[in-house]
C-alpha cells in the first residue's frame, strides 16, 4: 500500500517534470500532457514491454493516467501565477527518481532476471521517461551528459542487491537503496559532481 | 470489408504524408520509403505492442507494406512533374486521422480496456505515426504545438463511445465519430483554431 | 557456435560506434555505454518485441551485455592514446552489418513470416541500432540519407532468400548472402554511391 502511494507520487513527479519541459518548448495543452504522460510512464512502458509483462501497468490501472492529468493541469495553473520552486522541484525528483529505479528493479526481480538485467531495468526505469521528454522536446537528451543522474540509481540498485544478498529485510534494503539515490543525487547538485567525459572529434 | 478498404486508404494516405516530409529533409528513396512506412503503421504497432496483440497487423497482412510501397513511388513520381495539391491533401489526411482514431479505439475496446484507456489509444494510433515522422526527420513534433489535430482525433473517439453508450448502432456511431474527427480538423485548419499554448522560461 | 561468435563479434562492432557517436557528442561515461547499448542491442531488440519474441535476447544472455560494457571501456581507452583507425573501422561496421541483416533475417524466417517481412526485419536489425543512436545523440539519422547503407543489407538478404529457393544449402546462402552486403557496402563506400535523393520544398 505505502509502495502503491509512493509509485503515484513518482507518476505525479515525473509528470510535473514532463509538463515543466513542454512549457519551455511553448506545447500547447494537448502537448503538455502527453509529454508529461511519456516522461512519467515511458519507462515503466519500455520495461514491461522488454520484460513481456502485460498488461502495462496504466492500462490495468486507470489511477496513474488520472494522476498525470491532474498533475499536468496543475502545474500549468501553478507557472500562471506563480514561479517554479527550484529546490523543492529537485528534491522531489530525486525521490521520483529513487523510487522508480527501485520499484523498477523490484519488478525485474520477480522475472528473475540476472542481477545485472535488474540493475539496468531499474535505471532505465528511472530515466528513459525523461529521455522520452527530451527527444519529444527536441533536445539531446541532457541525462546522458548532465551531472551525476542515471548513476546515482545505478548506486541505489546495487546497494539494494547487495543488502538482499547480505539478509538485510526487503522493504529495509528497498528504503536504503532509496536513500542512497536520494542522497548521491543531491550531493551532486549541491556540490556538482560529474561523470568524466569523454569527448574527440 | 468496407473498414478494411477504408484502412488501407488510411496507410496509403499516411504513406503520402511520410513521404513528402521524407522528401522535404532531402532523403534518399529507401528514407523515403521507412519513413512513409514509420508514418502510416506506426501508430498501429505501439498500439499492438502496448496491447500485447500478435502478430503485429502489417506482419500478419503483407498487403499494408505493398500499399506503403507503391504509395511512396507514387508520391516520389508526382512530385517530380505536379506541385502539391495542398487542400485535396489536408482533406484526405483529416479522413486518415479520423479512420485510424476511431479503428484504434474499435481495437482496444475489443480487448475490454476502460474508456480512459480506449480514447487514449485511438488518438495514439491516429497521431503516432505522424510524431514519429517528426522525430525521424529531425524536428519537434509538430502535431503537439500546431492546430487542433489530435484534439479533433479525441472528441470524434468520445463522440463515438458517448453514442454507443446510448444505444447507437455500431456502425453509426463509427461513422458520427469519424465526421466529428474529419469536420473539427477542416474547421480548425479553414479558421485557424488553436488550443492556448503553455509557455514559460 | 561459429554464429553466435559472429554475432557477440557484430554486437561488440556496433557497441564501438556507438561509443564513438556519443563520444563525439560529449557525453559522460555512462551515456557513452548507454548509447553503444542502444546501438548494438536497438535493432534486435525492437526485432524481438513486434515478432513477440521473449525473452529478448540480451536479457536472456548476459553475455551480449558484457561485451558492450567491455568494448565501450575499451573504445574510451583506445581513443585517449590512438587516432580512430578509420578504413578498418568501417570494413568492421559493414561485417556487423552483413551479419546481423542475415540473422534478423533468419529469426524471422523462424517464426514463418513471408518473404517481404523477412526482408524487412532483416533489415531492421542492421540498421535500427545506428538509427536509435542517431536519435539519441541528437542528429538526423544519418542512416536514411548517406550513402548506401540499408540499401546493401536488403540486396544480401534478398540474395540470401532467392539462394535458398533455389536449393542452396542454408549455411552457404548465409554466408553469400553476407559476403553481398559486405561487397556493396564498401564498393558504396570506395567509389561514393549513392541512392537518388529526393529533395522539394
Amino acid at each position: 500500500m505505502i509502495f502503491y502511494l509512493l509509485d503515484l507520487l513518482g507518476v505525479a513527479v515525473f509528470a510535473v517534470s514532463g509538463a515543466l519541459a513542454a512549457g519551455r518548448a511553448g506545447l500547447d495543452l494537448l502537448g503538455v500532457v502527453v509529454i508529461a504522460a511519456f516522461t512519467a510512464v515511458g519507462g515503466g512502458t519500455v520495461r514491461d514491454l522488454l520484460l513481456n509483462r502485460h498488461p502495462i501497468f496504466w492500462i490495468a490501472d486507470s489511477r496513474y493516467l488520472a494522476v498525470i492529468f491532474l498533475a499536468s493541469l496543475l502545474t500549468v495553473a501553478y507557472m500562471r501565477v506563480l514561479p517554479m520552486p527550484q529546490n523543492a522541484f529537485l528534491v522531489v525528483d530525486a525521490l521520483g527518481l529513487a523510487l522508480f529505479a527501485l520499484s523498477g528493479a523490484e519488478i525485474a526481480e520477480t522475472v528473475n532476471a540476472s542481477a545485472v538485467i535488474v540493475v539496468l531495468m531499474g535505471t532505465m526505469t528511472g530515466v528513459a521517461g525523461g529521455v522520452l521528454r527530451d527527444i519529444l522536446t527536441g533536445v539531446v537528451p541532457l541525462v546522458l551528459r548532465r551531472d551525476i543522474y542515471a548513476s546515482a540509481a545505478t548506486a541505489g540498485i546495487v546497494l539494494y542487491l547487495l543488502l538482499q544478498a547480505a539478509g538485510v529485510k526487503h522493504s529495509v534494503a528497498f528504503g536504503l537503496g532509496m536513500a542512497c539515490v536520494v542522497t548521491i543525487r543531491l550531493l551532486a547538485i549541491l556540490w556538482n559532481w560529474q561523470l568524466p567525459t569523454f569527448h574527440f572529434t
